[in-house]
């Protein structure tokens, strides 16, 4: 009995930050884990730069809502959730990821969550738990489940090692290098192909 | 940040066997653990009577496939997901469950398996694990989320006391008197408010 756990951005919906900083052309949102690789410097820069900006959970709902899934994303995601139980693995926050979640019919998403108060205005950020998506593996395979896994990035290789067959869609070069143990899909159709031959080697 | 769990039989579909039964004519399959409370002994029984009726997998996905969800579910399930996440638990099988998810639009579903031959004969039963519902909320606890859970009948109960807060679905009578600590909801408008009330007690 197998699960498939899928990474959310850059697998099924673009970089939120990134879009979210492009479509309220504010530059200094661009920064990511590459700029500032203190993840709580950077959350805490992103909170800052929301109040500066009086930008309130509506108004980053309205934006994120105008984003929409990558091409192709949600006919990859019907056909996956026929073929396996599926759950979405991702360090993205709730309020970030429901407008395009909505967009992809509310696939099960296992994420973080902002603390946000009663005028809307975004002024913490919660982690449910570290290295959340590899916890989670190792307790669908207490569940004895076989784990199918897919992400596009570090933040992923925890939780592609921890399964029981892990599958790179569309990394950047440093993450093949670095990773060479894991196939890489450049397209759906590739992803879709991995997954069955992964079905197929685990029986 | 707050998982629903769900059962399935009785609360978004009808009863797989009870239904199977009518719809086949074959009053034999009508037993059901009233009758025969050793369930190995019951599934042995079943997977006997497939074979002697010469049922193989595609006629049983037919049949089922000719049975619809409950009244309302759909539109609840939608509802459901639009508001938590959501994970059905169930000891169903993932073959007998199949037609009737896919009227769901396949929501994320934990239960068991059968092992079928080429041919299509429905020759084994395999439980992923005993008391499967309640592990799978012990392991949401154990990954940070508080877990809000509805079912039916008796079978649902542990899964219920493990929760942060059960509730009882359209259950028999003798499960109202002997678990009077969950509340009772008997139709689906009772059963979103319950969900709303159970997440605004977890804060």
């Amino acid at each position: 009995m197998q699960l498939a756990c899928l990474d959310l951005e850059g697998v099924l919906i673009p970089e939120i930050w990134i879009n979210f900083a492009q479509k309220t052309g504010i530059d200094e949102l661009l920064a990511t884990t590459r700029d500032i690789p203190d993840y709580d410097v950077l959350m805490t820069q992103r909170l800052r730069i929301l109040k500066e900006n009086n930008l309130k959970i509506q108004d980053i709902e309205e934006v994120i809502d105008s984003l929409g899934p990558l091409d192709g994303a949600k006919d990859f995601l019907d056909w996956l959730k026929s073929e396996f139980q599926v759950i979405i693995l991702s360090d993205t926050f709730y309020e970030f990821a429901k407008p395009l979640m909505r967009q992809l019919d509310f696939p099960t998403l296992f994420c973080h969550k902002l603390g946000i108060d009663e005028e809307g205005n975004v002024n913490e950020y919660r982690l449910r738990m570290p290295d959340q998506k590899r916890e989670a593996v190792k307790r669908f395979h207490e569940l004895n489940f076989q784990v199918i896994a897919a992400g596009d990035s570090y933040n992923d290789t925890t939780m592609l090692g921890e399964a029981d067959r892990g599958i790179l869609f569309c990394p950047p070069q440093n993450v093949i290098d670095e990773f060479p143990q894991f196939p890489v899909a450049t397209d759906y159709a590739a992803l879709k192909n991995e997954f069955l031959q992964a079905r197929e080697d685990l029986g």
